[in-house]
């Protein structure tokens, strides 16, 4: 090698961005969880946020369909999207939240995840800022960190009961926002809290957001998933935030389909333009196939759907009764959305080293609560996602392991 | 609104990245067709880079029977991919290449974009140099560019007569490399000028790029695709290079899947290991239905593969053949491989009006040679992807066309 030579090892290669951000926490004990099974044990898994059912049988027979049938479903379709995908897109916001848009204003992406992580490419410089609410899905602060921003957690008010919700932190949020802030994030319903946050809170918090000038990310994967009375309000329909305004949504958990990479990100046409480079840069266009499930999910009305919303409301209610018989090991809120809840646990111990103990000595996987930030440690994130059977599989391998662990455990 | 608010319209709360890169020149012929072919008018398309067959019967076959069949086809897979889709890579790896590899150098991606995309994610700060050669595909460039790198272009050197070689200019190279640059990139056959590099360059390229300690990021979505006897060779084989090499494949061309969007990057293991947070954050796993598709390229022998070869080879003479008709107008060099030629014009205007006037005045859409920078510029790249009747309507027009302006447009 020549003396004046580069030498990039692989650890000097890497940008900023790639060094500082992490694979998920949700990603790694995915990782063990594998390495485990691979051995022959056979773990049952609280820890990935993929729904039990299937897509809805009338967007499978579309697919199938087309798939046979389209002459050109194998290659490229727009940029943007097919044209009638996007138009189903533009109807749909409009029913569902009566937000007048239009075609141009949406861009098809791969999940809600490729129109997140174009979002912060396309605005984050170095050391730029984005204010998010902690605990906070793992995945929104790596997408900051890959684009060599700074996500700013500002910590929700947890309630006192479980049955209280959680609030936001409006005088937090106020100084949380600095000159560097680009944008604030929200997810709502919340992934990892399975928190619905308050009208009255998230008007207060639009008020900050335009008296700021910054932009409002809104993350909506969760939007369909409700439970009780809670009342669900989309902050992005709050007029006077456009068009300083980037929702980003999925077709993956509300039809089941997370494994076919499709969302919509919509903006103001003038941001979707530039938005568009990094689209056309990472993929091209959303799978063609994903693109006409999507059509197939917005044009049909689909049995499926409140069925799968009801199962998942008596998981949640299962999951409940056997986080309360577990109650010297567990406390929690109890979730009003999305299918997570973040108990705390009670053992005087790490959360990454409480989750290793479950995978290792219960067979549960958990994703321990430092991968959502630092507010989140003394929890884990549980999914139920899956099965009443595999939900009641884990805590029985819980409540077993516990009996076996409590004396050498206690706090 | 506040006195100290950030104010953000869409251009100041644009990253460097975003603000930098452009759509590319491909995308914005694709885009004035769009508005054309809206307006009621009938355009023949030369610009885009989408073969004209289906994916091979039995890719069709094995996606439709997987996607009624498999219980989890609806989920995602591992973030790395399914794992005996990534072992059917390796052993392909092997077959074509006789490069020894394993599972965990291998990252199934959004067709070979994805990879690159990530590639330079990964790699580069802000100011941080790759060295490419020109004209080269524009993607690459704005790839680099969304990064906040700097695409350094260094000049094919042209062959005189219509048959020779592009080669590489190897002291070009050389004073092209400085101590930002952190790779080269090499895409062969090439895009946009169908070249085939020869093998005795690319051997001395590779020895500058072990001296120097820099990455070499190998584009080889073309590789099926060499006509006559030119040898192919991958630069990627020499042993010396690694682990210093990133490979980026794509199925899309090779089998007609250009809208399923799936490929793979291949590099040493502890890279893979960082490229995956990035992969994870943008898109979590490439589509699955589009992993069993590429299983199944992989996995069986499709007998409609040299019969596309063939047919893009009898493309590829007549369009040769309709330029040599037209050899007032046009000049060109032989394409060797993939399926793209950039014909340089004789009339004395850029060749975005030159684009223009094709697609407004003859109705035919060609890419303008500045896209694929400046050392493109008075030429235009035509694709033989499409069918022969294309190829010749297309000229059919430009004849005509150039009977009508000769005298108006004589240089």
């Amino acid at each position: 090698m020549l003396e004046n030579s580069n030498d990039f090892g692989t650890e000097n290669v890497l940008s900023d961005g790639a060094k500082n951000a992490n694979v998920s926490a949700i990603k790694e004990i995915m990782y063990l969880t594998g390495k485990e099974i691979e051995k022959g044990r056979d773990i049952v898994s609280l820890s990935v946020g993929i729904p039990f059912y299937k897509m809805p049988k009338k967007i499978r027979e579309h697919a199938v369909e087309k798939l046979t049938e389209k002459p050109n479903i194998d290659k490229y379709t727009f940029l943007t999207g097919m044209p009638e995908l996007r138009k189903a897109i533009v109807e749909d916001i409009k029913k569902n939240l009566n937000i007048d848009t239009t075609t141009d204003e949406i861009l098809v992406t791969p999940g809600s995840m490729g129109g997140l992580m174009y979002t912060m490419t396309a605005i984050l410089n170095k050391g730029d800022e984005v204010v998010m609410f902690s605990p906070f899905f793992s995945s929104h602060a790596e997408q900051i960190k890959l684009s060599e921003g700074i996500p700013v957690a500002v910590p929700l008010i947890k309630p006192k009961g479980k049955d209280g919700h959680y609030r936001i932190d409006l005088e937090g949020v106020k100084k949380a926002i600095s000159k560097k802030t680009k944008a604030i994030l929200v997810c709502n319903p919340a992934n990892p809290t399975g928190a619905v946050l308050l009208k009255e809170d998230l008007v207060a918090l639009a008020k900050i957001i335009k008296d700021k000038g910054i932009y409002l990310i809104n993350d909506e994967v969760y939007d369909f998933l409700v439970y009780d009375n809670h009342e669900y309000f989309n902050i992005a329909t709050i007029k006077e935030l456009w068009p300083r305004v980037i929702r980003c949504w999925s077709f993956s958990k509300k039809y089941g389909m997370t494994g076919w990479r499709l969302g919509y990100l919509h903006t103001n046409k003038e941001l979707i333009k530039h938005i568009l480079k990094i689209h056309d840069s990472t993929i091209v266009c959303a799978p063609h196939i994903a693109q006409e499930a999507g059509l197939a999910a917005l044009r049909y009305t689909h049995p499926e759907l409140p069925e799968n919303k009801e199962a998942l409301k008596r998981n949640r209610d299962l999951i409940c009764q056997r986080l309360d018989r577990l109650s010297d090991l567990f406390s929690y809120v109890k979730p009003q959305g999305a299918y997570y809840v973040l108990p705390k646990y009670s053992v005087d111990i790490g959360s990454v080293e409480f989750a290793k103990k479950m995978l290792y000595e219960a067979g549960v996987a958990i994703v321990p609560g430092i991968g959502f930030g630092p507010d989140a440690e003394g929890h884990v994130r549980m999914s139920y996602g899956g099965s009443a059977s595999e939900i009641n599989e884990a805590f029985d391998r819980i409540e077993k392991w516990w009996k076996d662990h409590k004396e050498t455990n206690k706090p």
